[in-house]
């Protein structure tokens, strides 16, 4: 493959709409207790009716609602007491005309009856004889068979991440293993000559260690995703692109932390374009304008690729923004479940060009969201920040007291 | 210890603000790339400042600001090229008086330079002659050697899980173990002569299986907690105390998620009052109204309990309300990290009582939330919400078209 397109430059817009790499990783089967936010391929169906029994939702009696019809305090039904529901097995006897059972909450309804008297409405005034003083209608007290799910209908849908309560439903209907796209693995390659491990104790003038695969990886598994870290390569157009073609072998996704000098940048896009087609090098965003996306070749089909800018910040902020929704993505999940948010007033006036992207770093206090400046080469200001907010496309900036939207981090 | 206050309600605010247990789990040094969500005790502070060397932002020479005052395209500076700087090593050459040097982005800055002018208002016009045609002032076009952090200022604060950002700045300071409580161990006792396992292919007549068990496990994970299912307890006060005493030896948090017949109820509060106090046996919430509680005694100190309502939905928005800040503050972090919300149009009016705290599951399209109702004992009712709102105290209910805030479940 070669490049095509290769400066294209997109808005942030295009990107998300038009970079969809067909990529899905394979299916697996996990167990209910390792399944909390992996992602169905497709509905799960329930082999049985939930409860499977028409279950009482009060403390009370069986009874059949026609033989309450009418009462009242003034003038009670009374009805014979048969017998007793034990939670957890089948009813010993069935309610006949003029008959009712009493019923824990949770119990099987009896044979013959057709709704569950509240306790609270009903007195036991002569042993073996229960006063009934407000009418049921049938159904009242109790859900039916089906009620929760019907035998073949589904329990979870596909393509969405399974949440906690999703959980408590598929044990409820025994179903003990879910077949779930795998973890997207997202290889991680740093570059730069100046990078080194996190591990290096003592740094050489110059060096830096390397903070960005460290951020990544905490990103992606936030995303559902697996994190690979390849290691550091140095700035060769060479090493890149054998590390490239090593990350593309069981990747689902490469990442390219880049060195932040102005070479690192031009070897990364020469080795991708070796490697794959570059769909864009350049969002009209900011921090993030030298940001490369592309679909690479490898044994296993196509994988995409994204190139981050060299400063930490601004690839997290790339990352944030089209990263994570194509992590989602890879794994069968369309559309990633929400991001904590809140709505505040902005500090400060906040100038920005029209036509470009602006993501900008804020803290949030009492309802009042504060832009934090300073060199985008700084880490602390994401550490410091509450969340972000966006200056879209079409604006040239927001005034001090707009009301704005704030994703929030966690 | 006796129970005291026995049957005594609370509202929900009251049971926020009043039952704050003090234990909290113990430390433990964790790897970086486990330490997502994870919480420090304290602030982890710099060994040493960051970047450590003053640093370029940009491509460039580095110069003597003053050399430039006054420069400009008509009048520019010229100044000496008196080498240049490779990524990651130290400048082998100082800037002095009438002299520059090239420098990379992330670039040492060499002796005597206190700028960096952007290549973009510079040219070399002959062969060791550097043009420059805009002015510049001291630490332009740098960051300084502790602008991002000073030695011995905090990375991360104690108290807030760590954030992928976070790993990022603690692995650029060369932090690879970070000190973070140890994951609350919620241990869940379920109950009920109904409930059996899950993987319980055939039902008998009137059995049903936990389902509370595995979506309150999924709830404590995603608060940073570590779920331990203790298993099923019949309806015996006998089973019920020696289990939970067992369960309080190496829980920092128990839950009873009860079984739904009264006779469980009763029992779950006659277990714990022999283990412990009990400090609100009801809360003023619907669905909840049943929740219990309590501090019990254990070799490790107090353990807090919570005794959930029977029916698996009421049980889950109690933990979510109750449990989930319990989990995170016993890992130290006294306000839990934000949920994903959106503001909404209500569909339909919601009656409540006054006094009560409702907390009612809709669904949400296009800006608009509709409750979703039926029989609290529907377990489908939460897989199909896409989160809850409530209804807050004083309100006596809320009319259709009001703006509502949901909280949307991931």
């Amino acid at each position: 493959m070669s490049g095509r397109e290769f400066f294209a430059t997109r808005t942030v817009a295009e990107a998300l709409a038009g970079f969809r790499p067909a990529r899905r990783t394979v299916l697996e089967d996990v167990a209910l207790d390792g399944a909390l936010h992996r992602v169905p391929a497709t509905d799960v169906a329930a082999a049985a009716a939930l409860p499977g029994f028409a279950r009482s939702t009060v403390d009370g009696y069986a009874v059949r609602a026609a033989d309450t019809y009418g009462a009242s305090e003034g003038l009670p039904s009374y009805l014979d007491l048969l017998g007793a529901v034990r939670m957890g097995t089948a009813p010993a006897v069935a309610v006949r005309p003029g008959g009712c059972v009493a019923m824990p909450t949770g119990g099987v309804l009896p044979e013959g009856a057709d709704a569950v008297v509240m306790v609270e409405h009903t007195a036991e005034t002569m042993p073996g004889t229960i006063e009934v003083t407000r009418p049921v209608a049938p159904l009242d007290g109790l859900v039916r068979a089906d009620e929760d799910v019907a035998a073949g209908a589904p329990l979870v849908p596909g393509g969405r991440p399974l949440r906690a309560p999703d959980l408590g439903l598929l044990a409820a209907a025994g179903v003990t293993t879910v077949r779930v796209h795998a973890r997207p693995r997202v290889v991680i390659v740093s570059t730069g000559d100046e990078v080194v491990p996190p591990s290096t104790a003592q740094l050489c003038p110059g060096q830096v260690r390397d903070a960005t695969a460290s951020a990544l990886a905490g990103l992606v598994r936030d995303a559902g995703g697996e994190p690979v870290l390849a290691g550091i390569v140095p700035d060769d157009a060479g090493a890149l692109e054998a590390t490239l073609r090593d990350a593309l072998r069981d990747a689902d996704l490469v990442v390219v932390s880049a060195g932040s000098s102005v070479g690192a940048r031009d070897e990364t896009a020469g080795a991708v374009a070796a490697l794959g087609d570059i769909w864009c090098h350049g969002l009209a965003l900011k921090p993030g304008k030298p940001t490369l996306l592309a679909e690479c070749g490898s044994d296993s089909g196509n994988v995409p690729l994204i190139g981050l800018p060299g400063n930490p910040l601004s690839a997290l902020v790339v990352f944030r923004l089209v990263g994570v929704p194509l992590v989602w993505r890879l794994a069968g999940c369309p559309v990633p479940p929400p991001e904590p948010s809140t709505s505040a007033r902005l500090a400060r006036d906040l100038p920005s060009a029209a036509g470009r992207f602006d993501v900008v770093q804020v803290t949030v206090r009492d309802g009042t969201a504060t832009p934090i400046f300073g060199p985008s080469a700084l880490l602390s200001v994401l550490t410091r920040a509450d969340g972000c907010l966006v200056v879209p496309e079409p604006a040239t900036g927001l005034a001090a007291g707009s009301e704005v939207q704030v994703t929030l981090y966690r």
